[in-house]
């Protein structure tokens, strides 16, 4: 991708859902993305832990972005579906999550996102996951 | 479960996260939960649908309490691992979840969330998923 | 689908590997499929159990046939992806799997599957599987 | 795990199903697991390709056995549920699948298989899977 559409994409990650529960893009190369989420009580379950659909939505959007930087400007992606394995609770002060383009096809992207607990700078995979992305031209998307 | 400890689950239902978005319990029975969330632009993502992530946290938090059902009130309920399909997406005012247990284990829950897209009082299936669930006594659960 | 391609897709079901491990169809309908499998030595695995790979298949083969009853005959079925819960070991004299579309896509189909293990005549479910297919022309697939 | 165990793993591989359908344990090491499956007319589908239920099981027995490896003579392992994405169709002469543990928890396992498709020497990923493994006493192991 070109400068100008890494900067554009870094800048569209955060709207609705992904701003309103506090997940920023931290960085982004070809077939790559990087995000964080500053944790706060709004984001815990019954438990204290992070809410697993909080560590979801990071993998989700931040898989997709991955995708982005590879499909082109004229394309937009949709999840398909994803599965999501929770390897530990997550209980620390941010989320961090990176994401990567395992096959990148012309229709379909597979993605994989790892999500880390960060304890006063310490890291720890809290979760893993797989994606499967549909890649639908812009004027084909209808709402 | 009886009379007071299923009050005692549709009022714990939403808290922190899930309160945070919106979810709310809708009703309950032994191994079966229901719930709802109206959708406001704080749902949505770049193309003016619902995020997955939403869609994803809805399934996720009510196939857990439909669990909680069948496991005893000195039980937690934790998300081990899910996998969910996105069978069209969802653009309507709010969503409804339900969920049931697949196989109640001693240790393992298997559950199954079916989320709908509802547009005027019309339903449509917009998700399936299938949770694998640790049932984890409440004296075990260390922060 | 007409009488003659129903006829057609349950004999083509038995080739190749699924032939080889002893698949058979029973039955099918638009957008149903159902199979069997009788239980050897060849199918076990070290606890004496029915191998989680031979359930796997079962699972897989039977749900691409359901997808095929509504794909139209210029079409095959490829799986993309995947997801099956095993939910208890089995060790019946044979398997059966009834499968069935959830979401039938001009593309792509979203298909689900029930294994159950047969003893004597009694069935019980041993897998639940969901599964992402591609619909593809034939004249696009090259091997 | 000590050199006597680490060969009888190795021998243990290829039994029941696994040894008709012609898998062979290659190597072995802490947390990982190695094997190969050389491809006959009796492991294609109806287009010719492998069928996605050999590369299922190869996936799944040998991340099964990386798990082993880690999780004690007294103990077996048992499938709970695993996602696998096929990321291109394999025609080759052999498959490969190289599978690690990626949580090694006292009751679960994470597991992760690749399978690669060998044409003439080649080697590229068709599968990427994901499991989730119970870890149980075989003294608890009843049929």
């Amino acid at each position: 991708m070109d400068a100008k559409y890494q900067e554009f994409l870094m800048g569209d990650f955060s709207q609705g859902f992904t701003k309103y529960i506090g997940m920023e893009a931290v960085s982004s190369s070809d077939g790559k993305f990087e995000s964080r989420m500053v944790i706060t009580e709004n984001h815990r379950q019954q438990d204290g832990f992070v809410h697993a659909g909080a560590v979801s939505t990071l993998a989700d959007h931040t898989a997709g972005y991955s995708a982005f930087t590879l499909a082109g400007e004229e394309n937009q992606i949709l999840t398909i579906e994803f599965k999501i394995n929770f390897l530990a609770p997550a209980h620390g002060d941010s989320l961090v999550c990176r994401s990567e383009v395992i096959r990148s096809g012309r229709k379909i992207m597979v993605t994989e996102s790892r999500v880390y607990d960060v304890n006063g700078g310490e890291e720890k995979m809290t979760a893993l996951a797989i994606f499967t992305m549909a890649v639908v031209p812009k004027k084909e998307l209808v709402r």
